[in-house]
């Protein structure tokens, strides 16, 4: 059921030992998003834990300073930025048939959750949380400014997609004056990669092929190139990303091997390719200029067999 | 004479037939307060030209799009931008000691113009411009709009620098409202690089060597790679700034070879280390954390070896 803005307070008000979920394969506004509700919510005098079922990336250390986990049978259980609840990963079977309240900008939001405040418009799911609080008039303190920030640059690719809306900026502008150290975020956010992951990107980007004459790039991440260079599965998101900046390609994908085997793709578009579209046609989703699917029904080449043959429909 | 903005404004008002010039080796900054200078003046009802040095890179086209040179004889010259008359270039000899005016933000600006409007702590000159356009209370049209906007991302990186303040954003803000399409600007300045430039940083990156306990790192593009690859020269600048990015990396040192051989070194530091000062032991210069040398001393191994053990007394 999607709800409107006084309802999300009513019910942030209203709760109390609250769980709050971010989706696997965690990134900068899920956390973000995660711990700035958590702050809050214990700020208004609330007990409140944030978790993730993967093993958290180190860079995002500084967004859980002095955020010791609460002993507490949850009783409300919120999700943040998790447009599916397969997308709980391990957390999935214990909570998934159990969110009271979902917190989402993604579109394709399956409506898992008992109520479900949806701002599709919003580049980043910590603007939709920005304006919660802001109606709340609850404080937004220099560590929620800090946790709110990440998630507003992260899923703007640093304010430079075209989901960065003027509000986006504006709001970042507010986070800043609030005491987001916006130089050191975007630093380890974008700045800073392991030796691991430059390895990495050398050995992809020798593998680069072209399809569609020069529109689609294609890249491939195997198990066997993590194994080699030590980087981890995590660091292909900055890899994914480089896909489209090729010259003339409107569409970059990049098939990451699984620990477990079979890949998953993830693509990344300019105008007019709709990437959720593309990738809802292989059961997976996403928004329009960056979206993902498994690819297990066939080959991981097979997958992009077909995935191009569509592309160039679409190209039509 | 460093003048307020009552009298900067007086002087654009009064000014007619006005030549505009912008710093040699163009980037988005320069360029885009000449073109958003030139726009507003001939809004006015004034003749005006901008100009440069060099031979200005394709993807700036866009700026100048509907912007025709107007035939006249300059009677005021503004520079904007331009931090020395040396670097004017080609242009310094004449007019280097004929500006009028110079607007600009390098807190490094020698003077050389008759009057300057100097705003240090603005993270690009277009943020001084918009300022200057918004008291005279001319209309910012999408055009000038859209010049404002490249000035201030490109020289904030996209708003991620520590230069980047909230007022930086605000205005960031208020430009997209006027007109700015962000995420194509944006797309062109920092998403778009040929095939060539990934295959060069493919090669490049394969050949990544650590020093000093990975706190140096050093990275070879020869004339072959270039032969190869079909990059040119200018796209290592991409290259030397990543090679910073290295987790843990102090230093990165990228060495080029020139067209007629030996090497060109560029540095990237963090702190503590000075590149210029490290630079200058080899005859270069430049700033503390990007400066270069030519390295035609010995082999650009032979220099590098030096350069390493001076890097190791400096971290002592």
């Amino acid at each position: 059921m999607n709800i409107d803005m006084k309802r999300v307070i009513e019910l942030l008000n209203g709760a109390e030992d609250v769980l709050i979920l971010t989706h696997k394969n965690p990134d900068g506004d899920t956390l973000g998003c995660g711990v700035a509700l958590c702050r809050v919510l214990r700020a208004l005098g609330k007990r409140a834990n944030v978790i993730n079922g993967d093993v958290v990336p180190k860079r995002y250390n500084y967004l859980f300073e002095n955020l010791e986990p609460q002993d507490f049978e949850p009783e409300y259980i919120v999700a943040v930025d998790v447009a599916d609840n397969k997308l709980l990963g391990k957390l999935d079977e214990l909570y998934g048939d159990k969110v009271d309240l979902c917190i989402d900008h993604h579109g394709t939001n399956v409506g898992y959750a008992k109520e479900l405040y949806l701002c599709a418009d919003d580049g980043a799911a910590a603007l939709t949380l920005f304006r919660i609080f802001k109606e709340m008039g609850v404080e937004i303190t220099p560590d929620v400014a800090t946790a709110l920030y990440t998630g507003l640059s992260t899923d703007t690719g640093c304010f430079r997609y075209s989901n960065a809306s003027s509000e986006c900026y504006r709001v970042g502008a507010e986070l800043i004056d609030l005491g987001a150290d916006n130089a050191n975020i975007n630093a380890l956010m974008f700045e800073t990669k392991p030796m691991e992951y430059f390895n990495l990107l050398s050995e992809t980007l020798s593998g680069m092929r072209t399809f569609c004459d020069g529109k689609v790039i294609a890249l491939k991440v195997t198990n066997e190139m993590f194994a080699r260079t030590g980087a981890t599965p995590d660091q292909c998101d900055a890899i994914a990303a480089m896909s489209r900046q090729v010259e003339g390609a409107l569409c970059g994908i990049t098939m990451k091997e699984k620990p477990q085997g079979g890949f998953k793709f993830s693509l990344r578009t300019h105008e007019p390719l709709d990437a959720a579209k593309i990738c809802s046609a292989f059961g997976g989703g996403g928004h329009m200029r960056a979206a993902g699917c498994d690819a297990d029904a066939g080959t991981e080449e097979d997958v992009l067999s077909k995935m191009i043959a569509l592309i160039e429909t679409e190209l039509k």
